[in-house]
């Protein structure tokens, strides 16, 4: 399939007339600075400690993002596309599916970025039985040099939203949409590691305000018994892990599977095959997974890829 | 004494040439803007959980700034001041060593402040022995409608700074110097908190980035076995413990007697004296008492300080 190669190819011959209007809409592009605070504050809310110099003291001469920071510029770009062309839609209905990153070039530790809303896309709408798949990508590059820094896919899926005539099966996106099955042999690693039950309260102060990861009568709504830590921010742990076990990649894609509600240890399970490490993520207390399909791509010759 | 009424009245006959010349010190009127998310960020970073809707929901109908927040805005610019003028002056032992702070109007959850500036005076220079006593006051308005919020009077004790010829005995600042000896009796209440050990790499985003806080070297060079919590930051614990047992204060009084360590625990004992909790704070692991010579005047009405 050649669905990325310009807004153009979206225009499939199988979309309904609704699809069809969906994906032509355009956004003006998305700005979104931020400064090193920034930056330590989404590294602490994914768990960074206070040993982690090079992650929590901008001083520090390694002082960086972790790569999964690449998610922050872009969320409100990807997460404000309206969805009301949907049928029945209902915002309490939408699940958080699938997350695609891919990181182009080093991460600034501030800057002023700009999110590509020209190439904010509704790529890919599936009807399945009743759910609607929507995934959108957004671009986004230094709003000086022009440079892409980071490329993002995100799927949500809506719940009782489907019947409109999409297709039933997805484009092959190479690894935003690959399954990442595990080996059948045990891990080659297993990181664990204990949110705080103020994590989602942390976490959301790097852009995603959603009530559900605060509020327990927004998760009641939602089906859930208490507020649930953001799936991105549980992404963004198991990506920590990966980084600490094999070092820097280039690419990590999830998808989400379960939920984790803050306080609980989160269980990462990683292989690595090649260049590649499949992982996935379960909470210990429960043993629910919570992310499946999951993948990281080394960057080559860093030291612990030749692991 | 009537240090306070006007400017002049800092220019004491006592003073040695070079108090003089530093009390007439002025610096520019200092800005201060902030949002709802940087209330949510401080009071995370004094222990405000996730349960606590009121102080970390910018959507909650309580939604407000803990009363220590009133430290925040005009740190920048009570710290800013230059110490160059004593003798042998040494960053690195300069010790926090007092706060006052008071609340003079409903606190903003978001919006421009303005530090003045004017007002920020050497106010008293002590020549203890070989050590300096400054402190500093700042007032604090809404840039808008100039109405004054807070007013914070800072004293830092600096190590090897005395022998200038200043005052021996500090002025009388009402509530900002008195003792606050808590009563012969057993507290009257007594509330417990464990930090976390990122407790100071969180409350450092709040404006108070001294290495101290975060980096082991910078620590062994003051003398500590390991970074420290910031002084206004136990105090911030210790407030929201006063608030949470006997309501709201319009003022807030703390001596810095010793430091407490991220992840340690820190013990509020209060007794209430009429319209004023007397209080210290000490350490649960190793004894030490941190705040001293505390106190807070409650809001005379509210219903708990009627307990």
């Amino acid at each position: 399939m050649s669905a990325f190669k310009s807004p153009n190819a979206f225009a499939d011959p199988e979309d309904s007339q609704l699809v069809a209007d969906a994906k032509k809409e355009r956004v003006e592009p998305a700005e979104h600075s931020f400064t090193e605070r920034d930056v330590i504050l989404y590294n602490l809310g994914i768990g960074a400690t206070e040993k982690e110099l090079q992650w929590v003291y901008e001083g520090d001469d390694e002082f960086s993002a972790l790569p999964t920071f690449g998610v922050v510029p872009q969320f409100a770009a990807s997460s404000g596309l309206s969805m009301d062309w949907l049928p029945n839609f209902n915002p309490a209905k939408l699940l958080h599916g699938e997350q695609y990153l891919s990181i182009k070039a080093p991460i600034p530790t501030s800057g002023e970025l700009v999110n590509d809303v020209r190439r904010v896309v509704l790529m890919e709408v599936l009807d399945k039985g009743k759910a609607a798949a929507v995934t959108t990508i957004v671009e986004t590059r230094d709003k000086r040099t022009g440079q892409v820094i980071f490329e993002n896919q995100s799927t949500v899926f809506i719940r009782g939203a489907g019947g409109f005539g999409g297709k039933r099966n997805g484009n092959d996106r190479g690894a935003a949409s690959a399954a990442n099955a595990p080996p059948k042999r045990s891990p080659d690693a297993v990181v664990e590691e204990k949110t705080s039950h103020s994590q989602a309260a942390l976490y959301r102060l790097s852009g995603d305000s959603n009530p559900l990861h605060i509020l327990p009568e927004f998760a009641a709504i939602g089906g859930f018994d208490q507020p649930i830590l953001h799936g991105l921010c549980s992404m963004g742990i198991a990506g920590k892990h990966v980084l600490k076990t094999f070092g820097p990649y280039s690419d990590i894609k999830v998808r989400f599977a379960g939920v984790v509600y803050p306080g609980e240890t989160i269980i990462t399970e990683m292989w690595k095959e090649g260049g590649k490490v499949i992982f996935s993520a379960k909470v210990k207390e429960r043993g629910t997974t919570v992310l499946a399909a999951a993948a990281a791509t080394l960057v080559e010759g860093s030291a612990k890829a030749k692991l």
